[in-house]
């Protein structure tokens, strides 16, 4: 079995991470490997980022049908493009924010995600919500460092994800951390050791996730809203994405 | 005051309807004129085309900056790219299907949204109670007809999104209807007068409402979730969209 | 174009700072005057205060459509008698808090109100998320004082709204204020200036919402909820609103 | 203990129904009568008859203190001005709507309400939902019929309550209806004999509810949002609702 | 009239405070009195006890039908057994979570619950927002006490709670406060007396509710959800419970 | 790695066909076998059968424990004792009605619930919404056919399930079908083929789950709600329960 985890950013350490993270628990069958698309934005810290990111994996997609992959993993905690790769393949695609959700429901009660910029919060609580009940998710804390800074300091950045998270369980009440960035991959098993509760890194699980799919042979419905795009012609720079 | 209203697809006979549309009611002062973007899907139906019509979107508002535009419309109903759009300018940017909402909301009690394609049916209902109280909404509507196909032959196009209309009305007990297309444009007086109840079209009412927000001196909110995108580079044929 | 702008107190001071407000930003061909009734409270900071003052709102509007209004505003933080307000007339009428969650939710994510006495917070609380959903209003907050004594010491009231303005910004992570009280329209510019996020005063926000109704020809729609009243006797005082 | 049963509208014989209903089930020391306004709709069938109800019904709650009343009941399915009345008295004050909602609630796992005038639908379910959560209530039904058509046919009347009952029933898969207007207080008996679920009268159910409270003790809080109204003036005919 | 209340655990000292709690408001002709089942755990704090007490539970209300009862209560604030019983018997069952939730909706706007252990915060929370709509309640506060605490040390236990409850009106704004447990029914009166805001003892609420029911001659609804169990066999420890 | 799956029903035709399922994933390290309690209801189809079910499960999740179990599946579609047994135990429990949501989330944007009686209906309901956002579930719909009914005469049951399924799918707009009973997992893949829509059998998708959670290295959190029991003293038949 072949899955293609696509880092929507085109920041190749990070990529590295997190085929590293990825590649954690499969089976000695799956084949698992990271990509960062040829186009798109170094980081993803915005709606504009998380856009502009979305044809970058589109391509990886399509490219990936043509490589025979079996399935996809979107490795950035927003899922960017989610929906729109359902469309494109009818092998399963899974996005590490609801992995994380999904994994994190069945060990604890309530959870908190801690996460980068202030900026994000809003828009992460959108994007679990759409995943479980509300009542779920206790808190999206932030800690205010960019994505990349915790490539630079990586010993200062778990301290700062290790301090939101000890709010998260004893003034949130949360049962429960997810790791609200791809680029956090390195530090659950750690933080999973200080906090005494699980701590979920979506690269890990959605993996395993997309795994359990395939093996089980499931494919995406494509009766009504993943139905495959409708035939058209695109212009410009995106004449490529065209199916005309 | 310059009001840029943007066409998310690329078929011009389209774009030509919705600035007849959104010209119709502004006042003297108010220069409207409506684009399409240089990149992007003829047509938006899916996630797919959806996604892949923002990066033309943001340029439009960037170059619209650079113009000195006061304001934007984004003239497609699921709104694409609006989030981002406000990022990346501090003037206001109103979506069809967000101003068709506040609008209906202000006129009736309970207001269905008439559509295209079967496959947006749960895409347009998260769009819409993104905006208002679920409640609000008492159904979305499809007539399987594709986007063009309304431009190919508008008078059955009408009918079958008034046969549409009229179930929501007696069926669903909606008091008013939201048309959810920008290429609808031209059906709003006809079906208000055939249903004796409010027809939004949501191009009119988004081109007044971001009129009234620059009369009144409004911008965008810097502070959290719509600050300014974070300064970054961008690859391949995304580069021009980088900051750094 | 005539739009009635109804102070639902009958204290003529804040009548007069509301029609101030009311005026700053309509055109030059609408005529905007405000009124208080003939019967009701002196100031609307309870329930008890709230219904009764809506026989006098709904008196105006009846008086309204005889001097040939085109639109209403209900100027209360709390709009009240706006659903029979729209009943009895087919002309459009606004609400403050209404078109004040409309426009900040054009330009920010999240906001929060900040009102008077803290008895108002539920009811507040309700009022809002009435028109948008829930997760758009990050808090109500109170400053614990009457609606009066805004105007006996603007000074100091000023004051105690910037405070919990700057809680709700720091805190609760607010990106817009609303004024939860048509007393506050003299503040809105200069608490702008100090938080540096869009701070909303409903009364120009509705009076400006109401002037686009007009202009787009919308009438309340009189299928279902807002049908005009049946006809029938009132007694006793209130025989003058029969209809009989 | 006396408690007053408030018909919030003017029409006596409706008055003596609902007062019949009221003492059906109280214990022997409870002394019970019903009241209308000496103001008000002869009828409540829009927000309009609603809110205008209100003045009349706080009148009879002031007087009823004036008369050591131990609890109130208000007898229309909207529970006009509820509210306000437990701002005005520490005595418990029920609502026909509420109690009908919290003794069905324990009695089935779904209900139905089934009223008046289709133009109400919306309005009921705005009230229900304010009481029990949104699943509880599977559908609101209406006959068209206005209230007082109920009084002059009762036999049609019945049978068109019956057959939106077994819709409800049938297609809903309710397991209780609750009657959603005063004015069906004589129909329960019958209408649950027939089909076999709990049919609820909100009068008879709310005037036990006030009982209760009143045996245990109860009185509303005075602590935030049910604190005694301001003290203030009122002008015109409003006047003597004054507390200045 | 005959109401059985059954304290789901087996502490008899508890199910006597429990008695003379459910006795307190009752009519002449209402006999109350209170057990535990033969079989079960000593407290309930967990999901296990919960599920656990439930055989008991239902032992004593198939015992109550045949020893002529008219309604049950079941006395634990997470209502253990409570949907079950309802299929069991035709006769009224209410659960003191329940009941307090509806007596405190019409005395208060807002209320909190105060409860035993830190782990019960979410099941709490979960219980009573079954019975009404999310927003009536403020928090679920938890003093880290066990149950059996309470009982022996109540001095202690009752300033653990007084804690708490200010904490509910102060910080969060609660207007009534719900006792979570049913060994609290001996701290109300004092803690009413102290805060100011109605306290609600559940085991009194319920018993009065079941008492009102029996009055109206309520029975549960035999359509749908809760029917008869279909008859079938139990095996083992439970082949009592069989029904072949 | 050993994996228990708990049949909560003590019919052993029907663990044996569950175990079949739950054995068709699961890679060659893995043991899976399937068990009915000792103790419990032939089968599942009221609150009654399924709180009585629990105390055989929790039996089978002790034993299991002693056993070196590494994870359990809860093998009916109402998940009885998920929670109590999360408490019980540190090894991952999954429900098939959880692991069902949480596969379909992946590959459909819309599901419905087939599933046994009509009684089954608001619990079914009440089921999945705990896992999932309310608008993910398009509705549940029953066969009205008993649990066993469907071993009798598994022909005319798939057609039953068939039928109700299309309607899901045309009528609700269903992209994904989950069968909404243990009994019914040698359907999924006829359903699958006739339907053209992913039918998911939750025994697999659990089995599946539950290895994964395995593989990752995963422990139920022990913080908050799912710690282990309070120790204490069980009374009576359930003595063996006590772990004081």
């Amino acid at each position: 079995m072949k899955i293609k985890v696509i880092n929507p950013n085109t920041t190749l350490s990070m990529t590295r991470s997190i085929e590293h993270a990825a590649r954690r628990f499969v089976g000695l069958d799956t084949q698992v490997w990271a990509v960062s698309p040829q186009l798109g934005p170094a980081s993803i810290e915005s709606f504009y980022d998380e856009y502009l990111s979305i044809p970058g994996v589109l391509e990886e997609i399509r490219r990936g049908d043509e490589e025979q992959c079996d399935a996809y993993v979107i490795a950035c905690f927003g899922d960017p493009g989610l929906q729109a790769a359902r469309e494109l393949t009818a092998h399963p695609v899974v996005g590490i924010a609801e992995a994380a959700c999904f994994v994190a429901s069945t060990l604890a009660k309530r959870f908190s995600v801690v996460t980068v910029l202030h900026r994000s919060r809003a828009f992460i609580e959108e994007t679990v919500v759409g995943y479980v009940p509300r009542e779920k998710v206790v808190s999206v804390r932030t800690t205010g460092w960019p994505v990349l800074a915790f490539e630079r300091d990586p010993e200062a950045g778990l301290a700062a994800i290790a301090e939101e998270s000890r709010h998260a369980v004893n003034r949130d009440h949360a049962e429960a951390i997810l790791l609200g960035c791809a680029g956090f991959v390195d530090f659950a098993d750690e933080l999973a050791e200080e906090l005494q509760v699980p701590v979920l890194d979506g690269v890990a699980a959605a993996t395993k996730y997309a795994e359990l799919l395939v093996t089980m042979g499931q494919r995406t419905s494509k009766v009504g809203t993943y139905a495959s795009p409708e035939r058209k012609q695109f212009t410009g720079l995106l004449a490529p994405f065209g199916t005309a």
